[in-house]
């Protein structure tokens, strides 16, 4: 990852609007910083990454992209430290799952090289954009996206790769409560469920705009055939402590391979928490939260980092969850951000500096 | 539908880039007309539709369609009689339809007005890219996009509803096989199965690649649960003729609700052929391919009207189809084809003459 290995165009721009941003209250995704990495893919060939002012597209209307959906991202963050320096949380498994997720969507892999070059020439570039202090971060979104001028309903010819960044506070706000669902759902067997394709995310909108109007702010998947397992939250995996156990559903196809869900298994592993990777039942949560042994339900995914969840309602049947002092959602959120923030040591090598 | 209805901004082209196309060897929807219909939906109103020269977009690179797939589309055609009146087939019913993808993907429903009003202008100005002789088309492409620039994982406040147009031959060349999923699925129970929306249509691409690389052209998809049941190609609805009565599955939420299907539906009862529309077991169709009873597969599609089947695979088993005179695939196919292209009667009243 020699700064002399890969040739990258570099167009910067005139004057930074970073000044006219608030970010003591930035909207999660609204603001974008000064430059993009862009790489186009033509005639089977990855061509000279570049990065150049953040800018509008200029694509086809018969561009693929909005007909089929053949588009894939990837959701990271960067954070500073108190000394300036910038640090990333587990890069190369967020590489690993885009070219995973490409691979499912019929996208041409992305090389390696070029990824972590264009991240990193990206990330000193927009080094301003970064805010110091927990909490704050820089959430990065690599995305592929087909845009070939043709609409036949097969594989494109052409794709762009890009990655733009926003800065970011913290993702949620207030109390959430989900729901379980019963009719809808996320993945079919088989389907593009553990990849992050973007046609699985616009499908959730619809349930979640239902959710909400009930007073729900997510909705946790169950399993498509029988709707009575518990599966994950769409943009979260999900994680249930009965008693001191943690209980989390394994990988599969229709499940994502989350990185913030497994550094919660390591964690929990490394401090002597019980953690189940099994499939859970919607019945014996409810019968946990009914006989008092369920304490918490806690989401886990890059922009929340941890989300505490207050309470969900399956089948009419609601549920408030307690209120906890030392919770195990608080205790990997702070192990998390302490790693992530450059604060603590890092036993596994899941810092990565920038 | 009054021409003074609506009011359209129209903006024509110089001069037109039809001299340069060669109708006799078009590759299907790779060649688009000189305009198209463009409807911005903003501060929640779908704004003053616009005709406009056919032109690339100038999109965000953080607008939603790129990253989580909230679009949905149509395929209708156009055809020419040979007194140069141009007609359609039941448009009514992919009206409906994308507005029913729309809601189920969350998008803002379209107004009928807007659409029929635009869609005869555009035609109208279109015309001489209509070709006369039966199997050429003005292939129709309406689509929505969600076009607000923001990577919040939320229903998009803005969208752009657009109709391109392609000239069309038929869409589907040779012998086409078929390969029976074993493994993969295109919808979940509970999904977006049944909606035109883009995302279903990426995810085949990946496992259609697979099969083509066993010689196989497209995928007859099976229910996700169990692979048992034979449900749809992906891009076609799906028929079997076993005896002389005709198999097709029932619609449900993993099924599109084909408009090719139900005129075909409706044509086998007009003309005293039995339909059965129930579940179409994987093992009845190869028991029936054993004993000599399957005569035929057909698909049934806009893009393809009628698309015979030569053979097809499951589980490592071949099966050819005989090769039949007088098959149900070129009777219907014949008598779509008249109705669309103004030949017959229309007792049903399909025929939309625009």
């Amino acid at each position: 990852m020699s700064d002399l290995s890969i040739d990258i165009k570099i167009t910067k721009i005139s004057e930074s609007k970073i000044s006219t941003v608030d970010f003591d209250n930035l909207t999660f995704g609204k603001i974008f910083t000064d430059h993009m990495f862009v790489c186009d893919y033509i005639d089977g060939t990855w061509q000279t990454p570049e990065i150049m002012p953040y800018q509008p597209l200029t694509i086809d209307p018969s561009a693929r992209v909005f007909h089929y959906g053949q588009a894939v991202f990837e959701g990271m963050k960067a954070f500073k430290d108190e000394n300036d320096q910038i640090w990333m949380f587990r890069p190369e498994d967020n590489f690993n799952r885009i070219n995973k997720s490409s691979h499912r969507m019929a996208i041409p892999e992305f090389p390696k090289e070029f990824f972590f070059e264009g991240l990193t020439k990206l990330l000193h570039m927009e080094k301003d954009w970064i805010q110091k202090g927990k909490g704050n971060s820089l959430y990065i979104r690599p995305f592929v996206i087909a845009t070939e001028a043709a609409i036949s309903a097969s594989p494109s010819n052409s794709y762009k790769f890009m990655i733009i960044c926003s800065p970011a506070q913290s993702y949620y706000a207030g109390e959430v409560k989900v729901l379980f669902a019963e009719e809808f759902s996320r993945a079919a067997d088989g389907g593009v469920g553990y990849a992050k394709a973007a046609g699985n995310y616009g499908a959730q909108f619809y349930p979640t705009s239902l959710a909400h109007a009930k007073g729900y702010q997510q909705i946790i998947w169950t399993d498509a055939n029988t709707h009575e397992y518990l599966e994950e939250a769409g943009t979260m995996n999900i994680f249930f402590r009965v008693g001191d156990t943690l209980l989390t559903a394994p990988n599969n196809d229709r499940i994502l391979d989350g990185i913030t869900r497994k550094s919660v298994i390591q964690l929990a592993k490394d401090n002597g928490i019980e953690v189940e990777v099994r499939r859970v039942r919607v019945d014996e949560i409810k019968e946990a939260a009914k006989n008092g042994t369920l304490k918490e339900i806690f989401g886990a995914g890059t922009a929340a980092v941890i989300n505490p969840i207050a309470g969900f309602e399956h089948a009419g049947d609601e549920f408030d969850l307690p209120k906890m002092e030392d919770s195990y959602a608080s205790f990997f959120k702070q192990k998390l951000m302490d790693i992530q923030y450059n604060v603590s040591e890092d036993p596994h090598g899941w810092r990565f500096k920038v």
